[in-house]
């Protein structure tokens, strides 16, 4: 899995599987030639069969809001051929671009054998429908049908009829362009916000992202956003500390910002209050 | 778990247990003396321990049709207190009585410290919500939810306020009154076709149920409910052979029958197209 990790797959995982490996993320999505040396040393320790999947968000990623570029989506695709492992591709961000060139699922390169791809209606219609989607070789698919029946019974016709009917009816792409749009101006004015207020901090950087619907805020080492938390919630700001995103809990210095519900003069307003935060729980512990 | 087994619990226990054991129906219930003979027996061996819950389906079994009458309620209860072990209670029919008496629930009778008591809107509202109740203990609840959230992020917030909707705008008991004497009228027509084509069968045999969508009709020795599904099918008979609801896929000469939606007169045919069906494979195997 991609460090930081996406909390809800990491559930879910953990439900079945007991050992992650996690592989650091760049500015430019997983660090593959960490994950090929990962793997180089499974290998060698005949451990290389106990490794079920390569999970991967390859669009804006969440937490950490990054985009894996063509070329390491050609290399990790390489890298898992080499030790025959299955990609699991979770894009539920990829419809959501608001600047930049739309790059090719890890799917459609490197095609069923080799890649099972999820999808889901929650970004893109509505989230409460819990209707995913996943698109892979039929005995795969099966298989995760069999699973799914056995843990629910399937999910609700209702809702996949829903689904399904707006499909029939809309042009997805078409009835996107408005959200996208309103995302897109409210991520400009966090990143401008982010400019103003943290540009003087030394070591706090943050991720512009192409698409989605977080920024990873990272502060200088030494701070912990989640200690950090109880002064935000004092002054009525909120995120997710970066601990959430680790596999064990470990202390962060990042945090995940989300731009997409509040109205832009509150997303300027909470990143002003951000920086008293981070000021306050600074100075106290020394750290700026 | 008792036998024969709700397939559906079956498959979701199957996802983390390994090893069941089943427990006989009697018209009345559960054999609870074959049960404390079980648990006595585990608990001799040392593997008391490795018993999580017993599970049952109290009011009007499916597939079996059968209903726990209230002395083995408290005689199960005794002995899940003999050994510390957690009932769980699924009743989804519970609402769905015909006939007789409404007797309390497990839960109702050893509150949540022994009881967990699971329900659904599926059999009473619509099928294809999948919202479930669950009824327990703070603390066992909390970690249910965690367990739904981490596998799907919990039940579709639309859905859970269809079901909460109606609760607060419709009596539920009222609403299903005609419903209860729709199903009540074809269990009667259902049974009276079976007398009329089945007994002079020696051997075989059904379940009058107070309750619920279905009827066990067992059948003599020798009958392979699965094989005989191949003329079943050829004479647009459908059941579900008693072998979907064994932990092993072991033969059985049972048969699930449903009432619930064919049409009366379609009940009464198909009762005598399933006589001929039983013929056919009756003379064809020597049986009858």
């Amino acid at each position: 899995m991609e460090f930081p990790v996406y909390l809800g797959a990491a559930s879910a995982f953990r439900m079945t599987f007991t050992k992650f490996e996690t592989i650091p993320l760049e500015e430019d999505g997983m660090d593959v030639n960490y994950l090929e040396k990962k793997l180089d040393e499974l290998n060698k320790n005949g451990l290389i069969n106990r490794v079920k999947f390569i999970y991967t968000v390859p669009n804006f990623h969440n937490p950490a809001g990054v985009t894996m570029s063509l070329e390491k989506r050609k290399r990790l695709i390489e890298i898992a051929e080499k030790y025959d492992i299955l990609i699991l591709e979770d894009d539920p961000y990829g419809m959501l671009r608001f600047e930049g060139e739309h790059l090719p699922s890890l799917y459609k390169l490197a095609g069923p054998d080799r890649v099972v791809l999820l999808n889901t209606f929650s970004k893109i219609l509505t989230p409460g429908l819990r209707i995913g989607i996943i698109v892979g070789r039929a005995d795969i698919v099966r298989k995760a049908t069999l699973a799914k029946q056995a843990a629910d019974l399937c999910s609700p016709s209702l809702n996949q009829r829903i689904a399904a009917r707006y499909l029939e009816r809309y042009d997805l792409f078409e009835q996107l362009k408005p959200g996208i749009e309103l995302y897109r101006k409210k991520k400009d004015v966090m990143i401008k916000a982010l400019e103003e207020n943290f540009a003087d901090i030394k070591g706090a950087k943050w991720v512009n992202p192409q698409g989605g619907l977080f920024i990873w805020l990272t502060l200088p080492e030494g701070f912990d956003t989640m200690e950090m938390f109880e002064i935000a919630k004092e002054k009525k700001i909120y995120y997710i500390p970066g601990e959430a995103f680790t596999i064990d809990d470990g202390k962060s210095s990042s945090m995940r910002l989300s731009f997409c519900l509040p109205p832009e003069e509150k997303i300027v307003e909470g990143v002003k209050r951000l920086r008293e935060v981070v000021e306050e729980y600074g100075k106290k512990k020394g750290l700026i």
